[in-house]
């Protein structure tokens, strides 16, 4: 038996389910895990489903499915669960995100593929080859940034990579960049968003004196700090701690938001209506 | 357009999902939110889902879901969600829980009808007066809980309650009562359960020093404590707090998680599977 | 023995804890909780001390205190815990946080006393006579806020308030009455600031698709929504949830968050040191 | 200057503050953050503090102290803040715990010094060379326990170590083992204490359906599971989670936890009144 991961998501109107399980049943499949919501706002239906098929061809598969749902304008995604996302690092210095997705990567928590690590600096160099992941070293000045953006585009289609990770990667992307890849490139901000936006989050909350600090993990937009948001959650913190005891208590919350998230996108359970996620948790 | 809401349960086969959209597209109905999970230990499939209809009629609309279904052996609930879930409250002397259920029923957060309060003692009955519920003293002694009991299921059977909660109620009740309202009565219980059974549970926590205090709502089985877990949370504490001081921050967390998991029954959100709950939050 | 309840902050220098310990001493005292911060950004010395001390004149120990810390510029409150802080409550329609208050004051969870509710509406009177508070009505137009703040401030003087506490009051005060209560009025906002500033901030939130939404108490100042922060929490939400949903989520925060602010306020827990808070929780 | 962290616990009586800041004066100190707790069922007087001294001499600054407080029966505890406490790390074959304490103290958040780790296997032995620390196999089987209890304590010995870590170590130590380091050993245990005793803790959560997971971090003593709580927390799971994602997920709340009570143990924050433990957070 071959498990299948789908997301279907289209504009709403009725027979959809009925279409999709005629699918699955042609598929010989089983439904094991089901969730579907309508957005009344958007008038979007989404789903997600996990079905057991004896047919392992993909191809075959998803032609009944295509069959099936033909009279629908639908978005589909199919996969066999065991065939992986495929997911590209991108880190400046700071460790805290990349150690704990690379943690959770090996003892087998984190369900994805890395076939690349980038970096505009070489600090983190040691780690990757710890973990034998290629790395590469495409440094960032501003009249260099569109020949390492194309660089980085370049390793995404050379990897056949099916998103990107900003483990805290400092450097902001161009417009186009980011229009290349919706919907793809998972940010991790150091702060509640919508809260202190911009730098130095941590500074900024520490003179305002907030009694939680958070993270957010969002999809990047052209729109800085302002995409769509995946995970978020905070920390209490104590009125005795500094601007940089905020900091390292911030990672905490910053490597679990970020590593959430993108499992739960490498597990194909975000989906979007307009501005706005839906997480079928 | 009606809006119902539906539950399904039955042991896992192929098919269920296909069969049960056939239904409501016999109903005229669109899906607006499903969820649905297979428990791989039980192998029993659980689904709720909410579709709106044209056809009004309740009988009529249950009937082709039926047929839809007929070769399954499935539980199914079904009713317009305009039709509220009657539950009975009973409660003793705390009033904390009760006064919680009462505003969150009154500002239409609770979409349930509350036809009768019970209680073995007349400490709250200014409550129900206030909000206009009838409320029936049935005092008990160990003489008296037989008849105290048979009064209570009189009440049921009158009011046609669909569930029981016991609002800090502090009279434990039989075998035989347990039995006659499988899934239907609703208990909180004072500490994160399986820890700090019985009796005190806030001074067994203060003795031995937990840092987190906890409630948890259950369902009523004939084994004390011991019934599937709907709801739980917990609170943070200070060593310098008395036992009398766990007592009142555990109001806060046993109103909470009570009126959740109220709400999440009444919203018909709660399916059994073994001796587990699965909650379609 | 009489228990008291003492705080003291100052520019810090050597010797104010021998000095006040020896203050206490002469008092015949005997500390029972001590909590003391310097907060190194701005050099203020904040603390917050229980004893006991078998005179029961206060003006008798005060003097002594106050003769053992002659030497230092220090402000310094000091009340019997058994003479409570005395609150004037002001609300307009919304009635959470008012019953919230108002369970706590009459089970003893919250030691205050409330001699006086204000409105500038009516909504909220029969829950004020029916815990048997005098409910004072003072409606606000733009013409008539400056005699209405004067209305405001002569009950303050007339009832030897403590402090005002804004239970969902939703009118701007002026920055004259601001600046008359430093320090002694506290609001619920209710959003988790800086995100979501201004008005209608749960509907922000859905727009913006949070994944928690929160609730803030803070001082008041001129400056608005901008005031120290007390205290703040948080609450997970869903994809499906409206922004309706969200604003009755957001009650269950708002009243937690609120109570914990006025009761730590009520406590003497909370000090200044500039525009954030000290907590001694 | 030299900042000095001082712990003080005694029978409670009048006068210890007074008599303590006097030595701090005598010692040309400034107290910048103290907080101090009585208990009252034990009548137990807790207090930890922070001070700056010129005199960078700590037996000086002790022997002043010491003189001050002659006339208390006190156990005190002085270190300048720059001379870490000692700590042994004792490991089986899970790494979360030990990775997440050595990444800690390699950033700055750990302030302690780790001079060698234990392990009754090799398998994290990698782990212990890549960050530069003596790695000491130690097996135990039935017979070879007291020798290899013998030869712990040897280490603790020449290591000159404060206190011991089980960072997921699977052995149980022995009666006598526990009573040579009363309060010096630091366990965690991978359940929300005092539920879920014993052997595979996720696995009796999961068949009993609790809705939350949890650790908690306490000081072993002869009665296994039994020891004074110095930390605990929870994490919300879904009811679609098999055992064994529930121990994956619980990984990540038992690294924090431990890691949390290593730091507050490390910095003297936790003082013992009975079977409890004070936190000086």
């Amino acid at each position: 038996m071959e498990r299948y991961v789908m997301t279907l998501s289209c504009p709403d109107q009725p027979g959809i389910i009925r279409a999709f399980a005629e699918g699955v049943v042609q598929a010989q499949g089983n439904i094991v895990d089901n969730k579907q919501y309508t957005d009344p706002d958007t008038g979007t239906f989404s789903m997600r489903t996990e079905f057991d098929s004896p047919i392992s061809d993909l191809g075959a598969v998803r032609s009944l499915l295509d069959d099936a749902l033909a009279a629908y304008d639908t978005t589909v995604t199919l996969r066999p669960e065991a065939q992986r996302r495929r997911v590209l690092l991108m880190v400046s210095k700071a460790d805290h995100c990349l150690l704990d997705l690379l943690y959770r990567w090996e003892n087998g928590e984190l369900p994805v593929d890395i076939p690349v690590i980038v970096s505009n600096h070489t600090d983190l160099q040691p780690i990757a080859e710890r973990h034998g992941i290629p790395f590469v070293h495409i440094p960032v000045t501003k009249e260099s940034k569109p020949a390492a953006e194309a660089a980085l585009l370049a390793l995404v289609e050379e990897h056949a990579v099916d998103f990107v990770v900003l483990a805290r990667y400092m450097q902001v992307l161009s417009d186009d960049l980011c229009s290349a890849l919706p919907g793809r490139i998972i940010n991790i901000h150091h702060s509640f968003l919508p809260g202190f936006k911009g730098a130095k989050p941590y500074h900024q909350a520490h003179a305002r004196g907030v009694k939680l600090i958070g993270a957010t993990a969002h999809y990047v937009t052209a729109d800085l700090d302002e995409g769509p948001i995946i995970e978020q959650d905070v920390a209490r913190v104590d009125h005795a701690w500094t601007a940089e005891q905020l900091v390292a208590h911030g990672r905490d919350v910053e490597r679990l938001v970020l590593s959430r998230a993108v499992l739960r996108h490498a597990e194909d359970r975000v989906l979007m209506t307009g501005a706005r996620t839906i997480v079928f948790a």
